[in-house]
């Protein structure tokens, strides 16, 4: 088979520095003008000189009486002094023009009106006292904004009163968005429901699309094009003639034999990149055709993201002539052990909570075809190439995604995963001004950790105590001996075992786990439902040993129920809700009390005061019946 | 004459919990679906469920073979295992479906064709591994974000994956924004050089339009309706029984003689606030009618923006589900005395930049009426109604109005204005990447006691020995003795008497300032130009007494040059540049060195370093050139 190789690959750093210093960026964009109402978010093109003066006369600050001030420095409480209505002192409200000669306004409180003709006044006023003199705010010819200035809703005020209703701000970059690659389905061309296996939804361009809008340019989707290098070049070459100022290639950037991007760009321009090392992000092309930006964006979402953000982003500011947007970092703990890769500079998605006084940052799924990873996170940790990870509780700088008093709100959940958590975190947003709730699954036990490591406000937990069959109170003593908590009572819940619909294995209960053609889906060990699980075999007196996919694991309930449905196993144990999300049969087992773990500290903070309120609410114990398999008769109580 | 007067003043958090604890603002916005590629920004109305899983199939991560792990178990490096093409290895490219019943990838480095039949491996594969199972990124059914999520790129392309392409989202508020006034002059209307006094051009409007847009909603601007409390009323009225989720009446909300929109919107519903003690912003009416929001803005910019903020932008969140968004706060100590008013809660807009390790807040002009004071802002500081102001090096909290990375690059330039200097700030953004200048008017004087206080980079100062005739050294000896600096020369420029266009009161020079029918128009004590004017009169035996508006201040050449255009003065000292930016005739009387102080502790600074290229380059002795009077044949020699 004929394989591509990588030009020597270059650092992220090498390949930005090869990037930037390559294109004369200021010059590739023109300039267009625009009404000043249309301009908020735009880059003024040109430095901006008021046109007239603001205020343009001489105005009252106050309604009042106009004097003229020195026909007034007389008066006093002891000889309060009278002035003729019309020729000495003349009634104007604010925003009102003096009239000519007259220089200071008396306000109205201070002013005894004797009839029509005389007023009368017990202390002088001082020159240009309660007037808004000429140019005030505004000069006419000085510069109101230097070049570059983005324009805000203030700024448009600013510019209109300074008699600027026109304003040269840059045109707006264009990009053009090519996917590649023969799998891809158009979203919007196709029922979902007949997509085939080995079929993907195009969803890249989208993302990308609406990032070159957030980064001020506009983009053309074009129609998918297949794995021809030909057709690629063609397309790239048509784009860089013609109206854009950049074209993104998406997928086909790799090395692999039906990856074309570097051999198009290189066959129609010049490949100044290919291949860096960071990761996810890795199969990035960065190219120079006409002049114009070409870029070879891998087709994992998430590396094509990464992508995006390191060397597209910056580009669209040099162009507009705005600074690299670089995103606020600040300081947090991660909760767990991150490894990372030698030699590659690696982005791990993070969700980021306070917790006491430490921000606290949780890894989110590692792959890059994770997208669910960048809509869920709140910041980015960077691990450099030369570290091979990052041990619990160290401290890492984290680049925010979001705006850091949004995370203040967040309630960190960790734990086993219930789909009563989405529910509690819907009802949470609902009531629109209180916390939101962040849940990280690492199944039971790991929820107990994150508790005895103050890395959580909450923990999701539904441990069994083997000896009495009662739920979550010994584990409690066992692992937090020293940290004091609240056991709250969520729900009670059906585990069981689930079977595709019809139930064609005709398994009925534990004992068919060890048949040899039955092949089981596991949790993790530490999860709630692997204890029950062992606490059952033990019970039946089942060997581990004899079940066939007892090593293989899954995190999540939902998890399992797709291992089933798609065929990956016969069966799996889990909760009603999941099999019935997914249309799948299910053998009850058990009744499991899945409660939450709060530490003392947190326990009478407003966010958890909320939680504790839908918890107990009429539309939590609602939304949960319809999920099926759930009791919360109980629910809030605290035990 | 006929006045209203407030009820009773409230706080600014009594008026805020009046106000946001009246309506059903959950309830107030009915939802729209939308393609997901348009709801970048939108607002979830409903929790999104995923329609499909993620991957659909199982996929191949990786280039390679897929296999049946089982089948591979035996396989080591001493003892290669050969499988056959087609049936118990089958090549795969990324992202391709593997075979029925296969479970596992291995790489395609990790082959060894052997023919067209056989390929051979030298390890075994686990089960799944380099296979993207169905689900691993989303399953079907889960919840993928909660209501009142607020979608960003990332999330369109996470919906599309999960198969959904169409959301339910919060519908856009509708504002309607009404300006009142018998003054105001719509822009478009009328040739703004044919503006009357008394005539003010309307603004407002297109700044509050702006922060209703900002804010997620959608606004319609009314046209101007006069003085007149029975067409407000029926404006109101039509507005919320239609359309309308809000409506702003801009101005009148004072309690003037010609304020009418607290008795208009009293007539047609309920007045909640007259009157707030916040400043600016105190003329706020706040109220309910049919339901909806009716809010009177205050007709000063400040003011309409203040209130704009306080009250409508938390409602126009609350509509929409959304928290109310915060400001990022964080801590500067300001660089001089801020007096403020006992009782009244004060909001001071402010310049901040980082010297050296302390943020420094700079106050900008006060007045409800300077617009450019929120344009140029980059934070605000609240004073507390219970404070009468904060001295100086005090800790403030700062609310943030620009991104905080910005402000890291922010050269503070504190000291006596010049033209130059907006040159300056204008060819250092044209380089994109590097500074921004960000000068306050304070005077030589105070720029040098800004630099002994620690709050500028850079203070630009004119400040002549009147011993020998010299500039700037002798008051960098007396004034910063123990601050080690560096003195940057920038111009040369020249002082003169600035008169009416044709010399009306035939000035010939300062002899003429003592005459009974000249008045004169000063700079603020401190100030180069006033050190100079004292100099001369000295020079000339001229008493200052003698001078008709000696006392009469202003604090740039350009206030001074407009108070002459003005006719508020006859003359006054200041720079040739300013006559001729407004058409003045000028009467030279010195030339004058304009030079930058710059702090030994800044100077090598990246910063400082652009900035000393652009003093140095030809484009600035080119656009210097142009303003007409000054000298840059040394520009950027170091003294």
């Amino acid at each position: 088979m004929a394989r591509n190789i990588y030009l020597k690959m270059k650092s992220l750093e090498q390949a930005r520095e090869l990037l930037f210093s390559r294109f004369d960026w200021g010059n590739m964009l023109g300039s267009e003008r625009v009404d000043v109402s249309d301009g908020v978010g735009r880059v003024l093109a040109e430095p901006v000189y008021a046109a007239i003066s603001s205020p343009g006369y001489h105005g009252s600050a106050m309604d009042g009486i106009a004097v003229r001030a020195k026909q007034t420095f007389a008066a006093s409480d002891s000889h309060p002094l009278e002035l003729a209505v019309g020729s000495e002192a003349v009634f104007v409200n604010t925003g009102e023009a003096l009239p000519p000669g007259m220089d200071a306004v008396i306000m109205i409180e201070r002013v005894q009106t004797l009839d029509d003709q005389r007023i009368r006044i017990e202390a002088p006023a001082f020159p240009w006292q309660h007037v808004r003199r000429v140019g005030e705010d505004i000069v006419a010819t000085e510069m109101m904004f230097a070049r570059h200035h983005v324009l805000r809703p203030t700024c448009v005020g600013a510019l209109i009163a300074g008699g600027v209703l026109e304003v040269a701000v840059k045109r707006r970059p264009r990009v053009l968005v090519i996917p590649s690659g023969p799998e891809l389905v158009d979203p919007r061309s196709k029922r979902l429901d007949e997509l085939k296996p080995g079929e993907i939804i195009e969803f890249n361009s989208a993302i990308l699309g609406a990032m070159v809008v957030e980064n001020g340019g506009r983009f053309v989707r074009h129609p998918g094009v297949p794995d021809d290098q030909d057709l690629i070049a063609k397309t790239i070459a048509d784009a860089v003639s013609g109206d854009y100022d950049a074209v993104l290639v998406i997928g086909g950037s790799s090395a692999g034999s039906h990856d074309f991007t570097r051999a198009a760009v290189a066959s129609v321009g010049e490949v100044l990149v290919h291949g860096v090392t960071v990761m996810p992000g890795k199969p990035t092309v960065l190219g120079a055709v006409n002049e114009r930006l070409v870029v070879g964006i891998p087709g994992y979402p998430v590396s094509a993201i990464v992508c995006f953000d390191q060397f597209v982003a910056p580009a669209l500011a040099h162009m507009l002539g705005l600074p690299e947007r670089l995103r606020q970092r600040t300081t947090a703990v991660v909760n767990r052990k991150i490894a990372s890769k030698l030699g590659m500079e690696e982005f791990i998605r993070v969700r980021l909570g306070r917790v006491g006084e430490r921000l606290v940052a949780a890894p989110l799924a590692r792959g890059a075809g994770t997208v669910t990873s960048f809509a869920e996170a709140d910041g980015l940790v960077r691990i450099g190439a030369e570290l091979e990870g990052v041990n619990p509780f160290e401290p890492v700088t984290v680049e925010l995604l979001r705006d850091p008093v949004e995370l203040e709100t967040n309630l960190v959940a960790v734990g086993s995963h219930d789909m009563c958590l989405d529910v509690l975190a819907d009802l949470l947003r609902a009531g629109g001004r209180s916390a939101t709730l962040s849940s990280t699954n690492v199944g039971s036990l790991g929820g107990l950790m994150a508790v005895r490591g103050g890395t959580c406000h909450l923990a999701g937990t539904h441990l069994l105590d083997p000896s009495d069959g009662s739920y979550n109170t010994a584990a409690i003593q066992r692992y937090l001996p020293d940290t004091p908590v609240r056991l709250v009572h969520l729900v009670r819940r059906q585990q069981g075992l689930m079977v595709a619909q019809g139930n064609p294995r005709n398994i009925t209960g534990f004992e068919d786990l060890t048949r040899a053609d039955v092949s089981f889906v596991n949790r993790q060990g530490g999860s709630g439902t692997r204890v029950l699980l062992d606490f059952e075999l033990g019970r039946c007196g089942i060997d581990p040993g004899a079940i066939v996919g007892y090593d293989q694991i899954e995190f999540t309930h939902m998890a399992v129920a797709v291992a089933v449905q798609s065929g990956a196993a016969d069966t799996g144990l889990g909760i009603g809700a999941a099999a019935k999300a997914l249309g799948l049969d299910f053998i009850g087992v058990a009744w499991e009390s899945y409660d939450l773990v709060i530490p003392e500290a947190h326990f009478d903070s407003p966010g958890i005061r909320a939680l504790l309120a839908v918890i107990r609410s009429e539309a939590f114990a609602e939304r949960v019946a319809s999920l099926g398999g759930y009791d919360t008769s109980e629910a809030g109580e605290i035990r």
